[in-house]
């Protein structure tokens, strides 16, 4: 459906604001319009670029908080924590990320980009992976960006059980599912 | 219990027999004799040093054997191979796989070997990982070796899934269990 500018830029802002990693040219096939036209939007509405906007939440400094493991060994960009609850990271899917054969992204890849969002979630100093139950649900190409959101679900002291569940899209396309069941020192 | 040198040589033949990749240290340990006497069972019954057995079984080139990725590819080392059937590797755990701050491996590269095997067991060109079901049963450190032991417990040829259960040991110890669900193309 083709929409007057006005109402096109009114969407335009509330879809970047919902995920700010969509591409120009995610938003140019959503809006039927061509390429240029979401950049000059974009200009005219003052969003940054999506690299800009990606360092702007890169930017703010998740080592301070971040307490499980140091920032440096999350698989992927953390983009967003709040701990014991939520986080989001992403991993650009790279040529050291695929099958050469047919360019599909490797499991394993996926797995520790979601399995290191599940550990830096916790808000304690030890995090360890007891079990988790994993779905891989459309093969992630060469080129593509995962973003993992993960949601702590329960927390049980008792045990000293952590529930994350984790999900992975390449735009709107779940990719990738695990609920991860974490051990942690003090719950 | 202590054994005269008859009996204790003949389990040692046994022991080496099961397991390999068992070192003249575990096996001192086990028949609570030095290491020394170990090496000097070995020189009588002419069994090679586990340097000499692993590289023995390295050079049986699975290169030509395993269909569903090039053998770079497979994380660790392939030292058994039956596809559909079975297989093994073994990766020793550096620096690079744990934690900085505790020393224990990390979740991914245990999954990232028992994955990979569980793709290498499959008799086609394409195997993809659909689902798994992983547990770590024992935090793994730096310096410990890790045999994995992949199992095609069942192939579903009208679903194109097969079913492949991976076991990951240090010495007698699992470390790792995991069960995939693995796409193929052709059963």
């Amino acid at each position: 459906m083709k929409r007057n500018k006005r109402e096109r830029q009114a969407l335009l802002t509330e879809t970047i604001k919902e995920n700010p990693f969509i591409t120009d040219e995610e938003l140019a096939d959503k809006f039927t319009v061509s390429v240029q036209t979401i950049r000059l939007d974009r200009l005219e509405l003052s969003i940054p670029e999506l690299r800009e906007r990606i360092k702007n939440v890169a930017e703010k400094n998740f080592e301070d908080e971040v307490r499980s493991l140091p920032l440096e060994e999350v698989i992927g960009e953390i983009i967003d924590m709040d701990l014991d609850n939520s986080a989001i990271s992403i991993l650009d899917i790279k040529k050291e990320h695929v099958f050469k054969r047919n360019q599909i992204a490797r499991g394993h890849h996926l797995f520790a980009q979601a399995n290191s969002l599940a550990v830096a979630v916790i808000n304690d100093e030890l995090a360890l992976t007891a079990k988790a139950n994993i779905r891989f649900t459309r093969s992630v190409l060469e080129g593509e960006r995962v973003v993992a959101k993960a949601k702590v679900i329960s927390i049980d002291e008792e045990k000293g059980r952590t529930l994350v569940e984790v999900t992975s899209f390449v735009n709107s396309e779940i990719v990738f599912k695990g609920d991860f069941e974490m051990y942690r020192s003090h719950a």
